[in-house]
């Protein structure tokens, strides 16, 4: 037997050493691969986005590690131009189904709808903790009590600074700044190492309330070692640093001061609280009443109200039917509508179509928002609109945006110096633009991995990488129905929306197959009827010797009859008229 | 008899006198008020704006003087977001088809669709002659030949400078600069002064080919009198000088200079001659073959070239068939789909759904143009889907707008020194800039005139007013349809769209009223059959007790039985899924 000798260590400090080595290594994330493929049992943890990559919205991400999953966020999208008739889409979270055992619960970055929308339709089938800051929750709240929620489902409130232990993971919530208050990025405690993940942020050193990004926690975090920065890439095309929200301080108190005789109406985003706050907090200096408009408006800024993030002096805020004892340079009205949405406040009101307000000539309407992609011409509309009824539109330097541009991207890698970068958030170019920003800053290009939507992304000091794929995709909701329609529907629609529907009814004998009555000829969404009766008459006697046809035939296969008029009824209008209604021929049976 | 005096004039004289200071006057359009009152016979003009006044596109103007009508470009409008299934959109000229024989002619100003694009439509009920220069003609001419009416239209070929005249009117065409090559501004001459219509301009001091806009010819017509200018609007938001042409000539040179290894792909807009000359001569420059390719750019580009507005050195075009036999740096394609038209070539390139051309890591794509208001989304899916295969995309600095910002305009006002401006060319808010340009350089704002569609301006050097109104709107081609199309059906193209329809089908006996089958449900685009068996089947038993309940009360009327069927499934429905499919009840007779 061997004698120990002085210096020398027993082979269970030599074991106890070695575990705190791979610990430490893990925990900064910088292990070398040689002596990580010295270790069989190297932590490796999963990162599965199942949402939020292949299109803007529905964000939700889970993390995976031995029989611990944490998911985060959970929203929704909003529907794109081809899915008619749908409100709103949610993820499928098939795997988190399979997976029910494991999943200890949801961490929500902020409170936005392509962040929280999802949650009332998850939690249905995955009853497991939220966890969130106080505005987060509350807003999420508010759905959950529109869906009668309140009662089952468990959340906690989570501060700044703060963290919760799911499973094997132990989650930090750091303070950033962003568009809506009390917005965090997660500092993901792993086994592998520390993931932080930023969710939605700026930075912005002069913010007009609450506190700047925690730029010390993220360079403590970079000191100690960051396996991966999952990093916001909405605005990584866009050079330079997104302005401060005290820009557009600057900006409400000069247009405040140029216009004292005009009654003044603010359109912005319902949920960015700090700038609707500084809307009532510069009317409030210049002596003007302050009217909320638009529901989802009353009702964020009724909740960050009730949770202490506003501070309206007494007597500011009055009720729109108040409106009518003030003349028009003692009011403000802040109102929805910014995007030029058809049933918002503001397109009500421009459209003359608003019950309590119309747009004339003495007001000033301030844009507080740039148009979201898509929504250009929609805004261009309204502005038009609040145009012809003699208002003054602005929109120079009313807004800034709520994501980081290139330099505090850049910022972000430098302090937390990742050895994997994983953008996330953004069109896939936004994506790209963010890992060239990593590449620029020295992070090798084999460690940076452009993520899609239902990847199983491996990672651990060693590699990451894709390893698997899981399903995933949107689930369309219309009305209270929630996956009833999927790309079957939405073809027939699409059909129904570019030609209409020609529908031909005829009765047949059961036994005889004699032609009883019909047949009848209905369109809807085709032509004007009642103009074009030629082509309509022309087209059942189509219809007519076809049946005709069929008859003779004595053909008894009521498929193959319904086949031979969709055929000559289509061959025959798209020579007429080139155009391919969707054409439904239905027998009726009588016996 | 009074004695003539010498230094007194003869009544003949003064008369003669009088009519040339009234010549003049007019012809100055600075005639005052006072001397115009004491003539009774005050030459007016009436200026009507058929279409492109409350949207984008289906430009057409009328311009009216006794027994004679010049109109202004024939332009079509491109269908708007609710116009679900509409191909296009062609001005109502019910007022031309009710003063047929006053209409001298069509002028036009340049070839693109919003200026030409309603003339085969229009011409087939208003058969007179078609004014334009020759790349003008020539497009036009594309289009007579696609609806074979070469032989029934007369077309005239005019030369900047010349003069047609019309009637009581003299057109002159006057070289301007704009996004298409053969653009002319308009100086009608008309019995109460000139009114210079300046069509689509930008003001290019170095244009890459041709000349620069004729503005000693302006500065001309201002120095003698000019009594409007109705001036392009496009632009009229934005501040400072649209830049030349030149530059993008600079940024492509630098593109290619910097990518000689790639294959180079520019998107660009059809009808850009100059812009595609110049791609081509920096492809000849750095030894590259060219590749022409989309139905739209090779129409235009062969008709630019058959007339002489191109010059591709010998050997330089290649077709799209012989790009396997170059190497990538030696090949550029030109392409259309700059704006993210789904069925255009660089989308079907993108998403690997062209024949020829699939894009490959090794492609630099240029988007030499900028997205069209509406168009963003549909551009930036094709620039994800160009990065997801590996290409890197360039848009800054590739693309010049051809219309005139703040100090063009500026600079057209100062040079005609009109009595009346009358924007034209844009949305309202436009128009409100270009108004508010005129009355910062002096005009008085009751000399401006913000005209709308349908609008009779009568136009005198007295005064400029709105008199009366006509019928205008947009008339709907789809397919071969013209105006069989309109509300109603657009209406149910938008309910089938959102909701789609079920079907309603059951047998009554002619005279008892019995029950002979049914009642059937058939539904399209409303939920996917299949999985919802359950919600089918009690949508059906609701139709079942409706219909029985009817038999039961021997209610004979059946319109009063389809609406009872249709309220109550509607009602189910609405309460079951908070949806309202359409719901059409038909009901066979059966004898």
């Amino acid at each position: 037997m061997r004698t120990k000798k002085s210096g020398e260590k027993s082979s269970n400090e030599i074991l106890q050493e070695f575990k705190e080595f791979r610990e430490r290594a893990a925990d900064s994330g910088h292990m070398e691969t040689a002596a990580a493929g010295s270790v069989k049992s190297e932590p490796k943890v999963k990162i599965i986005p199942l949402g939020g990559l292949e299109q803007i919205g529905m964000n939700i991400t889970a993390f995976e590690c031995g029989d611990s999953i944490v998911v985060v966020d959970c929203g929704l999208a909003f529907p794109t131009d081809d899915m008619l008739g749908i409100d709103l889409v949610i993820p499928d979270v098939t795997y988190l189904e399979k997976n029910l055992d494991k999943v200890k619960g949801f961490v929500i970055t902020h409170g936005h709808e392509d962040h929280i929308g999802a949650l009332p339709y998850i939690l249905k089938k995955i009853n497991v903790p939220v966890y969130g800051t106080k505005l987060t929750i509350g807003l999420i709240e508010n759905k959950l009590k529109e869906h009668d929620m309140m009662k089952t489902t468990r959340r906690k409130v989570v501060k700044h600074g703060q963290s919760v232990t799911l499973g094997c993971f132990r989650v930090e919530f750091i303070k950033t700044n962003h568009s809506i208050a009390d917005a965090a990025a997660l500092a993901i405690f792993t086994p592998a190492g520390v993931i932080i993940h930023t969710g939605d942020f700026k930075i912005d050193y002069t913010p007009v309330f609450g506190d700047s990004a925690d730029l010390l926690r993220f360079a403590e975090l970079g000191k100690k070692g960051v396996l991966a920065l999952m990093s916001d890439s909405t605005n990584a095309i866009r050079p330079g640093f997104t302005p401060s929200e005290r820009t557009v301080s600057k900006t409400f108190d000069a247009i405040f001061a140029e216009h004292r005789s005009n009654r003044i109406i603010v359109a912005t985003f319902a949920s960015n609280v700090d700038r609707v706050q500084q809307i009532i907090k510069t009317a409030y200096k210049y002596g003007r009443k302050v009217v909320i408009e638009g529901r989802s408006m009353v009702n964020v800024i009724g909740t960050a109200s009730e949770l202490g993030y506003m501070d309206i002096p007494e007597g500011t805020l009055i009720d729109i039917e108040q409106l009518k004892n003030y003349t028009d340079d003692q009011t403000v009205l802040i109102t929805t509508g910014s995007q030029g949405e058809s049933m918002a406040a503001l397109s009500r009101m421009a459209s003359n179509l608003h019950r309590k307000v119309s747009i004339k000539p003495n007001d000033v309407v301030i844009l507080s928002s740039n148009p979201i992609p898509g929504n250009e011409k929609a805004v261009a509309k309204v502005v038009n609109e609040l145009y012809m009824n003699g208002a003054e539109v602005i929109s120079q330097d009313t807004h800034v945006s709520g994501h980081a541009c290139q330099e505090e991207i850049k910022l972000m890698y430098a302090l937390t110096r990742p050895k994997y970068a994983l953008p996330v958030h953004g069109e896939y170019r936004h994506l790209v633009a963010n890992r060239d920003i990593a590449v620029s800053m020295g992070i090798p290009k084999e460690n940076t991995l452009l993520m899609a939507s239902g990847n199983v992304v491996e990672i651990c000091s060693d590699h990451c990488r894709v390893i698997g794929h899981e399903q995933t995709g949107g689930i369309l909701v219309d009305g209270l129905g929630v996956g009833d329609v999927g790309n079957i529907v939405l073809r027939d629609r699409q059909n129904l929306a570019q030609n209409g529907i020609i529908i031909v009814v005829l009765t047949l004998e059961k036994y005889t197959n004699q032609l009883l009555s019909g047949p009848d000829i209905v369109s809807r969404g085709f032509v004007y009827v009642r103009e074009s009766e030629d082509l309509l008459e022309e087209a059942r006697s189509v219809v007519n010797d076809t049946v005709a046809d069929c008859m003779d035939r004595h053909m008894t296969d009521w498929g193959k009859i319904k086949n031979v008029i969709r055929d000559n009824l289509s061959d025959f209008l798209w020579k007429r008229m080139k155009r391919s209604p969707m054409i439904l021929p239905i027998i009726m049976e009588v016996e």
